[in-house]
């Protein structure tokens, strides 16, 4: 939409050739900001229903706080996943109400909590090594207004631990199985539940892993139904995908 | 089995309702059906909400009969994939409500329709080789009790194609893209829409697709949120995921 | 050739019994017999235990047929495995007690039935399609002297059907999990007990199968102990590397 | 859990020894402890016959610490592989009998050696490099209860080194082979010995050998019989799966 | 060297205005310059259009030292790439004039400045991580001559972005699309404009994005018509490729 | 949508036969066909200056020659490409014109021939086995109204049969080098010239070659500057890129 | 063309015993005969010692018919490797001397037999399903004019074998060794000779043989110095390699 | 050990001038030195020409100081490659004649230099990054007791840089061409020369590079005849094998 598009449509408003419903409805607005590295969407909470999250690997500390300083004049919600700890550090001095998930290494300011249904979203792991990426899953849920269960620990090699949790598992409304290695997890339990599975792939363990790969086509090649997979440690995809399936 | 159904069971031997031979029959036997070459699991629809589904790729033609006709005897609803026209000639004679979705290559055979709720699942293409995958998809969906829209061959060489339909996409619970060679269009979707993206990437292109492998990375790295990625060629896994979050 | 063979020989020589000439053919010929395109190992069985082992893939008819009546010869047994149904045809007149278990695609003529302690060799599957493979180790085992225990079709999305066959497996000495897709049933197995499981990954799949691959590299990285690995679709190395096992 | 002991337990409810919520806690409960992290499998060592060990790789300081705090109140033996010299600085306080194996990276504390038959275990290495693994997969061998044999240094590039080994080799009752490069050392043991070989490819290596990949596809294409294999570097899966077979 | 180039030193001889070693001279010697670890390519220029550039990565700060001097002697322009801070801060000594572009890390030293058509180069990105790779294309377009625009962070996660500036990239002659991830602006772009697109996927991602094999794949098996790729993180060459096609 | 068709609604406004309104309806709607399973992208020619074209691979023949048709009815230009001989035999009745380059395996109908400049694009092969993907790209470039120079088979085996050619393709605007194995060709051109190349790596080869993937790498990491790539085996797009870059 | 070849031509043209226009031809004309679909490099036996030879695979019989034609006119020696039994039935009426190596699967037509020292090259497969690859080898060798020694099927599944040959290989000049599976027999004899040898890959295997790479791998990884590798299955290329060897 | 020597042992047997236990032992003790880490191979100079040559990378200081130290007491030559130059710092007060050369990384001590024939090995490398393994390969040939010539960064990006050395290469016997990126100019060479080349691919480069592979596959597919190839970065097996060519 060029500004010239922009201007007629406020002079139709300014003439009452059209009133002020009709031209919300053409600036159906593409509107964004523009910084000189980044252009920020803020019309994205409207259009997707959730806001713009900003990804901080890659990018350096000076563009986190540009894009953070940007949002925070527009009032906001704020949610910035891959933060280390020395980020935090320095963009804490932005705002008084910025707090930071170190195990998920997520910062995050947040205003308006969305209501969502009662039912929960339950997060398990195979291991203690996979606990990172299900906390980014569990926080990134949890800021989106979603109640959680968490489930470390219960890989396939001591299945009983599992079975145990079974109860839980099955009231959940979405599960998100977090497993390297085989990630023969999430076959598992796609054969135990009704319920859909976002399977995510870690790249914990060694050798033929190949840093994650294994689990990530052991789980896309589930003999079990009702297992879709994102990407290798994407824990904030799967808190994501979760969170739309639970809104439903 | 829960904790409810163990209490209960302990309770009838205790009160002497019935006796241990009964109780052992009971906890132990999750009820299938032995054939030589295959265990019918009859209990799957209870446990998971969903009956067996034979898969028949790499099973002989013997094999699916012997199958199909241990189930016949049950009265449950059967559903075949991957079965080609040759198989369906042969198996056809077991049963004269068997049916064929060539387009699908399913048989189907099925008499209890489950009552969905009022929502529809959209399945798209980028192109018109990858409609037998989407076909798949699709009378999955529906054999499963699911209305279903179909929108094929808008992928991102032109896009306009893809705007033109974007509220019947819009209007749907949850959106199944199929797509090979690079596989953008999921990306894509993921970026206009707030409901959850099943991915299905196909082995359609040549050279560096590797058989569906380009559109499966790309699809599994994707920018947009709210995509997640089931195998390459997978249209049966995305119906089914797709009916299981259009059921919750 | 151990040193206190070569020892003997030596006094042999010493004490005149035998010629140098003599002595040398002792000490360099392990003996072996010289085909055009062949070297057939005779001495093997009594190097490793067992007789030589035709592995009939990319060998022309004429030259199975040529080693098969080199050692009918020399009156040792035959084992002859990857032989279609045509190449069974074509060698069956060499000697009227060849056999062929077709399902398992090899050929047999054993005479000498090694006597193995009492204990058996359990062959899983995790489906229907993964049934030759593990036909072709059942078989081998059992040529090989083995009892063996078969229970098919028992993969994880039905996990309740192997939980039935566990007294069963937990019986046997060794056990051989063969599956395709994402290969789970090992890592589930492996959990369960503790008995060595010989893992043999399929070609079993489509897609992110990538022709077995997945299951192997699940197999490889499983978080079970317990678990080894032999290349996909190799049932004969499993049957053979488990009676090895049974043997001891 | 066998059909015996759940028959026990459902009598004992018949005459009423136990009540009810008893024999559920009895029917559900595989003993394990819960930390916040993890869940150790005490039933472990019942169930398999070895303790639960602890993988040190991936877990923080903070969470090793907690797990053997929790095993040692349990007086329970204890293994944690890939433990780092810092790692063991950190946690030999909690117990003045914890030792650390430092080419084999190993923190120990074993009060019950078990009894093993007299028969040993051969592990033999390629290269000077291929060490650490080798120490690896003795000493959790010895651990276990097993008598080693180590022969390190006689890869295929001087086969005489290995040849001049050969009775110890032969008196082994199974052999671990560890290799990097093209790990050819499997194949040849393979073809002179009839006992079970346990390949163990390495990452040592540079270019084509890609961290081990080499070596992992030579042994399992390997064309001797007698050879599985473990995931690249796996030197505790090789020691715990020869002390498997060792204890038949 | 054309037949023309030849056949005027040949005259020459035969004219005797040259002799033969001369000419001899003249027909082996395309000019270049010898030090001891390269051969500097004064000849480029005439040869290609282009002058000779330094790719400083895998080169010692003396070898690049060694090249830029000798270099200057002649009195040629310089670009040397992938310059590191630090290496220009040891070659800023050899010539005041020597300028560093940080975000692009080229180091350059410019005089004659090629005259190019009055048309324009667009760069683009799809995040705001690509800006390092981007930033090389657009600084080496414009070193050799060229207009430039840049339009950063219009990935498709959010398509508006990049509708708003689709007439800036419509008057540009030749386009670059840089992208990690999924790569799928390229299609976009290839699938709205009839200009040649060049491609240039980056290694921003993670996971499943294999330092961005899964941008680079996507980009070549691209339904949209108009696309070319370059290696990834190519900048540079992207840069020079759009200025060649520019300069048509 | 065709210029005519454009100037005819502008017409119609002019006349004052439709109003604004409905002009503007008939503008935006980017005017596409909807078959059952394709949506056929008339407007194609005025956004991006080339017709759709039918990539046939994939596609049945009845959805062939049902786009063919409908593309008939609308009087626009056909080119199909992948189309095998037995295709054209079945669509050859649609019109008497549809013609057919067996080498080339196009089908085509073209009545408008763009003007072009009188520039040529030259199209190489390092072999002979490279041709018919050569053939895709000349024959593509020409019906898109380009010269072109053909010069097969002068692969670096035997350079001079290259460097005979050295005028011809230094007179060309833009040069597509088709090359199999090792792919060297495009970085001997882009030493030697200075026009864009647009390099086509084949799947000639065999063994290491992997369907051509080593072509495809070393051109893509080509040290010679001004080489880009397309898909392997993409000879259309090839054609069609140069096409744009020589149109400019 | 060497600086003594090029000041020759001068001196001639200065001597005016020839005119420009035929230095120009001199000098320009590394003599090729052009084909339309191919260039004859009748040049290349003066260049590189060895005739011009025909990769038939990937060229249609009419293409081979024509250059074979060509070349007889010229009355230069004859080669063409991969060629089936089909085409030489349809290229032998074009002389009578033309022969068929069918095992080999090469054509020929050798007039000129080179004089060669009296050492030979020492051909060895491990398997026998590698002798087609190794016949290319050695017929490729003597076409050449070297002698050769075949020794097939010593893998080291049975070293004894080899062992029994070592005195024949250490007598060679160069040994060529084809292998398949892990290729662990190139590994052997380079620790056992000190000649070069050219390790040949063979696509012979199945599952994680991967085509032959599994091989490939190995030999390029072989701890033994002395090793070099060809191409999977690339007989000819180590035939002609160990020819120039040989012919040194 | 050949039958002669074995029949010259059996004689003197039988002649009773060694009793049975020498001549086990000579028969036996192909000659190595145990330390615990590792076996000296000191009779490998016997058996293949050449010393043991330790291989530094991966083995420990002391290892590597061990081996030296057990070395140098058996007075045989030394090389000691990929030895860094905090390695040479600690080794070298093991004996004043060690030396280091740092650009090849190869510790030395050589008393007795083997007498070679005149001709010399020629080294050329692509670029001025490939150095490193040029001068291992080239230092490595030295040692032997080979002339070397170097030819360095005559890149196929300005082949007239190659062209004006051709000369020299074509006086060499043996020709090492040692180039990252898309290696071509091994295939330049080998279409040019008509010596054996041995073509080593480096990890110079980036992306599409992957650490070497796309030279690697490049080489190995070349279309031109006489190029073997070595592991990537391997310049020590390439300068090994080149002497053992040169010294035929």
């Amino acid at each position: 939409m060029t500004n010239e598009e922009i201007s007629r449509i406020l002079e139709s408003v300014k003439n009452q050739e059209i009133n002020t419903n009709e031209a919300l409805s053409l600036l159906k607005d593409f509107s964004f900001q523009e910084l000189e590295y980044a252009k920020i969407d803020h019309h994205r909470e409207l259009r997707t229903g959730y806001p713009e999250i900003i990804y901080c690997s890659g990018k350096t500390t000076e563009q986190v706080k540009g894009i953070i300083s940007a949002m925070l004049e527009k009032d906001v919600d704020i949610m910035a996943t891959r933060a280390s700890e020395a980020l935090f550090e320095a963009v804490k001095e932005l705002h008084p109400e910025l707090i930071y998930f170190n195990k998920a290494r997520i910062i995050s300011l947040r205003k308006r909590k969305p209501v969502f249904p009662d039912t929960s979203i339950c997060i398990m792991t195979a291991g203690t090594s996979d606990i990172p990426v299900a906390e980014e899953a569990a926080v990134t849920a949890e800021l989106l207004g979603n109640k959680t269960e968490r489930i470390f620990d219960v890989g396939v090699a001591g299945i009983h631990r599992l079975m145990n949790k079974l109860d839980i598992i099955k009231k959940s409304r979405v599960v998100i199985v977090v497993a390297g290695m085989e990630g023969a997890l999430a076959s598992i339990i796609g054969g135990l539940i009704d319920k859909p599975i976002i399977a995510v792939p870690t790249s914990v363990g060694y050798g033929a892993n190949f840093g994650g790969v294994s689990a990530l086509l052991a789980m896309l090649t589930s003999c079990a139904g009702g297992v879709s997979v994102v990407n290798i440690d994407n824990g904030f995809g799967a808190g994501y995908y979760a969170s739309m399936i639970n809104k439903l």
